[in-house]
Formats: structure tokens, sequence, C-alpha cells
């Protein structure tokens, strides 16, 4: 869907740096600022630090005069507004205004002051509105949107750096349009199978008994116990591979200290 | 749930501040700082400008130098980690591991690259560990870890800053554990009640009569359509009282040009 972050009155470059990265990060480019501090913000070097690589964002960006010039082609507008004022459009948090406007009544809204509007048919085009960083949206702004949306934050502190703001909103977004998939940063695990969980535990049965941990007469619950905690524990099967090693070390070990050879490891037992 | 956030060789102090304040949005207090960049970062004017306030969270920051000197007191351990590596704990989207480590395993899980891990007991504390800007997390630092968090983000440019990685996991976590409650930005909306928006009508279609917008001779689907309208904008009292005074003052003028003299308003007519 058609995504704009609009930033009005913007004073920081950081946070112009800042928001065009965050916006990338979740896979959005349409920025617009209105009237910002710096005219030359797009190319100060905070802006360009903090973007640190967003710069296609950067470059498309377009600075306009007006709220109105920023409109164009967007049909549902979001508020971001913190502080509180006596009219304007309901206050949504921003993951159940999301699941909402994109058909997903169902899902469970929580900390929900208002009851669901009903928004007929779904917007093509949204745009994402962020007052200045000191003073926030000003009313007449706001007024101009069709939802006020606030970031549940804590009470006692609820101030949002403005690129932080973005972020978040973002990533809800996102999120709700699917979402990307999660980048795979290790391996996949893969797990030993129940069989070779309980060769592995035999083996280390007898590994503890030949090292006088386990009383063969009275075993208590150690192998069941052991059982749990591998288990849960969710072995790969280098890992079963692994714990044969020791099982197998602690008895050649213990066999050899008492004068007894250890029979030879049968590598088709080792699986 | 006590939560540590745990920052690793971080070498911006900015990154530091904008943690700090990242957290307290959230509810989170406690902050641990491995082997920084700078041994003074917590009283660096760029970190106290960038914390904006949450100076209670620096002034209990601790500085540790080894990994090991932060994780006391912590059961479950949580890297962030977005460069792949061949070995270690799962890779899981915030939410969905979040969800499930608090016991809410019937929630939809996307995007999941790994089958949900049986986590046995729900642990009483959790730590998030961030790795250095530049180089991210140490491998050795990762295995220590019992998942691998990885925020998902568009492919083409998964580059987070730390800060806003930090208010992103902060924001997951908390509204896993539940959530602050949304801030009321605007007046409760009140809704005008079905006989408001009829009558309402009616004295549109008389006006809308009266000034030839409406023939009642050939109605067509004027007044459903304006019904609908009105449905979809979940009226107030005020704007009942609004639009009735639109329709009186079309009504009026029309007739005051025509030569006739309107009725006088009856105020008890007006809602």
């Amino acid at each position: 869907m058609k995504t704009r972050f609009i930033l009005i009155n913007t004073s920081h470059a950081g946070n112009v740096g800042g928001t065009a990265r965050a916006m990338k990060t979740m896979g959005f480019d349409d920025l617009v600022l209105v009237a910002p501090r710096w005219a030359n913000v797009l190319r100060r070097e905070e802006t360009i630090q903090r973007a640190s690589g967003a710069l296609d964002v950067l470059n498309n960006a377009r600075i306009v005069e007006t709220l109105d010039e920023a409109l164009d082609g967007v049909a549902h507008l979001c508020a971001t507004a913190m502080t509180p004022r006596d009219f304007g459009p309901p206050t949504r948090s921003p993951r159940a205004h999301f699941a909402e406007l994109l058909g997903a009544p169902d899902m469970p809204l929580k900390n929900e002051l208002t009851a669901p509007v009903d928004h007929g048919p779904r917007p093509d085009s949204i745009a994402f509105l962020f007052g200045s960083e000191r003073f926030g949206m000003q009313n007449e702004d706001v007024y101009r949107c069709h939802v006020a949306l606030s970031i549940p934050s804590d009470p006692q502190f609820g101030s949002l750096n403005l690129a932080a703001a973005v972020q978040l909103i973002a990533y809800d977004w996102r999120e709700a349009l699917g979402g990307f998939a999660v980048q795979s940063a290790t391996a996949e695990p893969q797990l030993a199978d129940a069989a070779a969980v309980a060769g592995m535990l035999k083996h280390w049965e007898e590994a503890l008994t030949d090292i006088g941990f386990l009383d063969p007469a009275s075993p208590k619950k150690l192998m069941p116990r052991l059982n749990q905690l591998f288990n849960r524990a969710q072995l790969s099967p280098e890992e079963i591979h692994i714990l044969r090693g020791v099982a197998k070390a602690m008895s050649q070990k213990t066999l050899r200290a008492a004068g007894k050879t250890a029979a030879p490891a049968n590598p088709s037992a080792e699986q």
C-alpha cells in the first residue's frame, strides 16, 4: 500500500537522517518534509550520517512549505499525538488501528480507549504525520486526520525520540502489512530423533554406573530426570555424538584406572 | 519481570543516551554497558542530550569489563543478531518469541523459521544483548544465549540503528508483558443516537428541497446516500447541532431571498 511519512517543522537534522534509515529498514521510501528548520536539511552532514546508507530515501524526499502540498494522493491520514487536546479524531494504538484498517477485526484489541471505528472501504494509501520535536503536532494539523495514533508508553515518561517513533510506526505498519521474513542469523537447528536420544541415555546409564554415580540397585529418578533435561534441550545429532563421546570417555577412564580394559568402541553403536 | 538491557562494546555515546530514553519510554531501567568505547560514556554531553530526561537510567547504569559480570541474576538471554553465523541458538522474531515465552502458544506465529521451542518453566528474568554498532555481537557471546532475536526488516537494508533496535525490542517486550494503556490524545468521542441522526436528516431533506437541490417528485437516492455518509461519519451530538444549523440557514436564506419568511427557529426542535 502507498505509504508516506510526513515530518512537519522538524528541527534536528539527525532526526531526518534517522527517519530515512528507520523507513528504509521497514521497506518504505516516500518521505516529505513540511517547512523544516533547515532548508538544506537533506544535505546536512548530520542527516547523512544518521541516515547510514538510506541515501535514496533522502534523495527522493520532497521539501514543501505547507501540509496541503504534502497530502496529494493520500487517502488516510494518521496523526501521531501524545499531548492531550480537547477535540480531534479518535485516539488509537498503532497495532489495533492497523489491524482494523486492514480488515482484521477479530484480532484482540487491547488497551483500546474507544470502540473500533467503521472505516468503510479500506483505503489504498496512508500517511503518517509527525510534528516538531519540541511542540508536537499543531491542533489544526491533527484536525485534518482520520485518527490520532498514540504509541503505548510509560505514562511517567512518554517522550519518544522522533526517529524512534517513526521506527515503531514503520515497524507496526510493516508487520500489519504482512511483515518481512525473519532473517536467519544462525543455522537451522536439526533435531535428533527420540531413538537417538534413548540410545544416548542408555550409553550414559552404563557410564554413570561405571563411574559409581548411578547405583543400579537404587537408581532413584536419575535417568528420568536426565531424560527430561535432554528433552528440553532439544538435542541435535551432533550433540548426541558429543554426549556419547563423553559417556565413552567416562567408562574408559574409570575402567582403565581400575585395571580393566574397556571394550573397544563399536562405531556402529555410535550411530 | 526483571528485564535488563546489555550493550556490548558500544562506540557511539549518542546510542547510549538513545538507549536510555528508549528503555524509559517503555518502563525499563536496568542498563549495563560491557566495555564501552568511552569509559566516561554515561557522562558525555551527547549521551545526556540524546537521553532527553532519562537521566535516572544513566545514573543507575553499570559499566563492567566482561559479559560475565553483566549476567548476574538473569535467567533467559536473548542475543540480537542480524549477520548469519553457522551455529548458535535458534533465530526467532521478537513478537513470536515473547508470546511463546510468556505462555501464549495460541497466538499466530508468522514468518517463523523454526518450530516453537519448549522452554519448560517460564523464566523470571530476561536480558537483551546488543553488540557494537560496527560489528554486532561476537560469536562467543551469541553462543551463550537461549535465542537469537532478529527484527524482521527489509532484506535489502536490515541495518537498524542500535538505539532504534533497543526501542523496537523494548516496545515488543512491554506489549508482550501486557502493555501500557494508550494515552488519550483527544477527547473521547460521543456518538449521537440514531434518532438524532434521523431528525437531522429530515431537517436536511427540507432544506435541500428549499434550496432546489432535492426534487421531492424525483428524489432519487440522495437521502439514502447522505444517510450512509453520515452513518460512516459517526456523528457526535455537537455535529448534529452544527448540521441542523446549516440546514436552518439554507432554508432561511433561500426563503428570505424569495421574499418569504422562515418560521422562527424552535430551539426544542434543534435536538
